[in-house]
């Protein structure tokens, strides 16, 4: 049981990670995009992987901050906007772009569902709970674009991305209601929203216009 | 007496919810108009119709917030905004949009004579307090065009807006410190600013630039 | 001893005085530029001149805000947006733009290492304590340039700024650690951010891209 929970806290860590990176090298991209100084690059980065969390713990007055607790993950951060100034024209590859995107994927299902999670530890009402889970999913990227001067891509039309973290959440909230072992609603949670935003991906799903 | 504030508190209500919905419909239409899926006029309609309330919540250290408390209200938007992909056409007729401005400024009235209030229940300093009003009558508009990538239209050269909300919230805190009860001194700085909307849209005022 | 804490917090509070006058007055220009009327520079002059502090003491929790606690602030805000309508021509001049050059890089100096020192107060990590300086210095400017649609000019790439803020928060944080007297390494730091700033716009530093 133990060497569970241990096995289930290790895998979280590295989807953890995984989901910060990939989170923060879009972050990167958009801001050499936009020919933004290191400084740029790493505010970017920052507010792309941080920025959904911390609108969360703010609206439901959380505290400490996620990556205030762990100030490894901002260090982690301004490294990469540290090195990505000599090494991005490599990280634009096309196989590097495909990682991204199923990293991403990740990140998106493990924020949003964790969102979801600590709304419910707050008592909120169901619907509220999605969506602070929506929100830790994909509010920081559109803080991104918004600083980046575009519409928030997550708004236009193209596969679907906040839909997939909404069925993810509604799963792992009513399956957690149902009286399911928490390990195992988050990992059908996480899972079910990284499986349909790579559907989406693949299949070019898109909302009706 | 009991009659009377019952009485009162059902006209707060009604206004309360027809001003939610001429906030979210303003947003819906700008949503529509950049061509955002559902989720982005779900959320830009939200926005327009909570983010006034909810900064000024942030920046009072108030909780719960209001649509956490009242969870029926964004899912009454998220109705809204799923109906509105097939409706939206039949929504821009003239005489709906006529409609929408005085439902608007209605909210107007009602957002930001309710933040002023409530400000000074927070023993906030009174130039604080009326800031507290227009904020939370103003910013929901201002966080719809900043997603929207627009300059604010309420910063704009235009009609008085945050004027009226602004006067409105000045009349209600003095009236009330004069010690007028609390329901009219709220009514008279709702209908000034409503009023003072009203005729700056019928005859055109403008600020001075 | 005594006499020399009052001379030191008479210092402080001038350099606070000019350096909110000067990121108020760049809020007021650029609001100008677009055209914005009395209430877009009021709220634009009043958002560079303390939207990072406010931001970070939402990311603290800190209350009161800083300018709820000091509402003559506010006003005088309201009143240099009042009379920068007429006398604005007059304020683009040369002399003019360079001593708000100088005056924005004293208050950039206060305002990051002061942040870092209330973020230090309340016990956050030691890169934390100087993102906060850094939040506290910068982001007014970054709000002020993301609600007038642009991309945020100290993310672009220009001479030093938030690397001078950056700077001043370190050699701030450790001269404080290695047991120096409080006024004396806060003095540091506001100076050597300074020196860093004016240096920076005198022989065009910039961040290598």
């Amino acid at each position: 049981m133990t060497t569970l929970h241990l096995g289930m806290s290790t895998v979280l860590h590295i989807v953890e990670v995984t989901g910060i990176i990939a989170f923060a090298s879009s972050g990167v991209i958009e801001a050499r995009q936009k020919e933004m100084d290191m400084v740029g690059v790493f505010t970017v980065a920052f507010i792309t992987a941080f920025g959904g969390g911390t609108l969360r713990d703010l609206l439901l007055d959380r505290r400490p901050l996620f990556w205030v607790e762990h100030q490894e993950y901002p260090i982690l951060i301004f490294l990469m906007a540290l090195i990505s100034i000599p090494f991005l024209r490599h990280l634009r590859h096309a196989v590097a772009e495909k990682a991204i995107i199923y990293a991403d994927a990740l990140g998106l299902g493990l924020f949003s569902v964790t969102g979801a999670s600590l709304a419910a530890e707050a008592q909120m009402p169901l619907f509220v709970c999605v969506m602070m889970g929506v929100i830790t999913g994909i509010f920081g990227g559109v803080l991104r674009d918004v600083i980046c001067n575009e519409i928030p891509l997550v708004f236009r039309r193209g596969q679907l991305y906040a839909t997939c973290s909404f069925v993810g959440c509604w799963l792992y909230l009513l399956i957690e209601k149902a009286g399911v072992t928490q390990s195992v609603s988050l990992l059908m949670g996480i899972s079910v929203t990284f499986l349909l935003r790579a559907l989406a991906v693949r299949f070019h799903w898109t909302l009706p216009g």
